[in-house]
């Protein structure tokens, strides 16, 4: 019997006993103890028409940092998504992580009236309804949205607060490349500008070398139309890249020939124009989710660890655990396919002997980039001459949970 | 220029005309033809915490057939996915379709009460609660539910009236060949029932060998917990099989000798023993939902035809369309993966000529076997002598949609 095997027959030998414990008779549970429902809600609306979740399931989002930001700007809330929850790679719409420059103010857009502009260094200016865009040809994939200020410090107790800026979901669309190609791009226009509708003009500028890779222009996520939080009707989806990259509420491309410093670089991360431009892939990253900072195990046993990891880099190869704080490590499992800039599950069976001990895992995506440990990020923080210069804020390092042998689990980060 | 590059191409031509008819200015579009949202909702909960989709979405679930039709047992609702706005593969939980044999009745369970237990011929009955079941070994799957009664007929006009009682998701869980591993089935059981809270008994009788393979006991679907339209907390996952065999509000298996005739085989279906019995595995099917029946093209030109494909019998291999009624099939481009026992979204790049036709999908699976049309599947209803007996209802023909001249869409089952 492999060790996997032999961990899962030991905690089903406790679960029967624990039964026992229960008041349920060990070895013959009897019909009785079954409990029925506590009562048939009878079908309305929201039970039929457009359903809604169970009253007992209160999971929801929550600001990151848990308070209001005042800045020049009004509030800049950015919300995070409850990845203690989490189960498999699709994060539901409605717990999606929103990062925006007005914070929780969403704009309410009237489908019929929104438009996309494509204008700049093009042969062919043009301008697309929805109904227009719809009918074009079509990609689906699952990406991630990772903020760039998704980060660990000791503040933070649960990987809601540690690592909820980063979400997963299928999106549907169009190609960008498509209507590049068809706005034909002139010679020298190696830039665009994409903006949305947002105030404070949420705009990014993107390579022309990654717009023409895998850029998507969405209208469709999680197999209905983007939510509003997302950008509805309209998202530009630039996989890999960091969260601001990703404009919700798209309006307008303009093709240009240089990279233009917008608001989203200068003056939102930074005052600093030397440190203001922001970075661009998001490191290999990973996080366990379950049992993690906040939350209390019952007991000694088996449990699976679970958590996801992704990369920028592309697709996750590997994923290792150690439950020892990082003097021994093992492969995790991949469960499913793990695609490419896409959240990926990963679980490891570990029976707890009751002891204090460290849970982390890192990351291995297909270029061969290992997710650093907290002590490598700072030394890479450092920017001694000849290395490149990394973003203040960035950082994908390892994530310690302290497990201490009462059971509850907290951020190991002193 | 191969074919499709080459109509993607005429249709953004036709686009830039359009946007010249809009009275946007040919050549030269201006930034003042971008209007801004109507307003900017300020965050609250159904925005921040857990949030809702926006107003001008408007997508929802329907009863199949229209209509309550009471029975015995009152309310028989089947509840339908409105397919003819569905992109990608996921069905958003909030429209997944709904068969229950209490129609939209819908149990209320505290999961801290609810039980799932196993016993019947094993060496050691089980009881489970829903936190031990969620610290076993689990897996991650996409997997579509159909029910039986998933067909077209003439009353029907739209692709959710046709077929709106089939959706996927990705499903959360742990395989019941675990449970079933440690609790030790006994020789001789080659059957079991599973068996939900519903008051009707909503059970389904499953052959072990099934059970072994890879039937899912899930709690998780689309990244959260089941919803309760579909068995929260605990719903069993038969891939492939009738969607009457994935019971919810799952509370118990039984490990049996025999096959046993449950509610759900006799009486629900029809009053004659013979025919009562259910078939098992859903047969290769596909439905073009986009151009669809009662939607309306605004003139000829470039558009892209999109659907949907799935097997009982494993993964789709294939998809064809036909624009001529039949005449001429060519390969439809499979969008992502397509995984064994899940919907398949398929597209195939089309510029209608403005002249009545007719629009057809067909599914080849991994085994083979391909979608009939409706006349093989009638012939294949006589059942011959020498033919296996095949269940009344069961109808995986070919749906066409007739194209008229005014662009206008229509069920062509006359």
């Amino acid at each position: 019997m492999d060790p996997k095997q032999s961990e899962r027959r030991k905690f089903l030998k406790r679960s029967v006993a624990l039964a026992g414990g229960l008041g349920l008779g060990a070895a013959k549970p009897a019909l009785g103890q079954l409990e029925g429902p506590e009562a048939f809600l009878r079908g309305s609306p929201e039970i039929v028409g457009y359903g809604k979740r169970s009253r007992f399931v209160t999971s929801e989002r929550i600001p990151h940092g848990g308070r209001a930001s005042p800045d020049a700007f009004g509030l800049d809330f950015h919300i995070a998504a409850p990845l203690q929850d989490s189960v498999g790679v699709i994060t539901p719409s409605s717990l999606h992580y929103m990062g925006t420059t007005r914070g929780s103010f969403v704009p309410d857009i009237d489908p019929d009236k929104h438009r996309l502009m494509i204008h700049g260094m093009v042969d062919n200016p043009i301008v697309f309804t929805m109904d227009e865009l719809k009918r074009l040809p079509s990609v689906t994939r699952l990406h991630f949205i990772e903020c760039a200020g998704n980060r660990s410090n000791k503040r933070h107790t649960t990987v809601q607060e540690t690592h909820g800026m980063t979400s997963c979901a299928e999106w549907t669309g169009v190609l960008l490349s498509t209507l590049l190609k068809e706005a034909g791009v002139q010679a020298g226009a190696d830039w665009l500008v994409a903006e949305g509708v947002e105030e404070v003009k949420g705009a990014s500028s993107l390579p022309m070398s990654k717009a023409m890779e895998d850029c998507i222009v969405c209208y469709g996520m999680n197999g209905e139309a983007v939510r509003p939080q997302q950008g509805y009707p309209l998202r530009l989806l630039v996989p890999g890249f960091e969260g601001i990259f990703n404009v919700k509420w798209l309006r307008r491309i303009k093709v240009v020939d240089q990279y233009y410093m917008t608001y989203n670089d200068f003056g939102h991360l930074t005052q600093d124009p030397d440190g203001a431009a922001l970075g661009y892939q998001i490191g290999p990253k990973s996080v366990i989710t379950h049992p993690s900072g906040g939350q209390q195990m019952p007991g000694p046993g088996f449990y699976e660890v679970s958590g996801l990891a992704w990369s920028g880099g592309g697709a996750v190869k590997r994923v290792e655990v150690t439950t020892d704080g990082g003097h021994s490590w093992f492969d995790a499992e991949i469960r499913g396919t793990a695609h490419r800039h896409a959240h990926t599950r990963f679980t490891f069976p570990w029976t707890w002997d009751g002891t204090a001990c460290e849970l982390q895992s890192r990351c291995i995506d297909e270029l061969g980039q290992i997710q650093p440990s907290r002590a490598q990020a700072a030394e890479f923080w450092k920017q001694p001459v000849g290395q490149p210069p990394r973003v203040k804020g960035q950082d994908n390092s390892i994530q310690p949970w302290r497990v201490d042998a009462d059971g509850s689990i907290h951020n190991a980060i002193a």
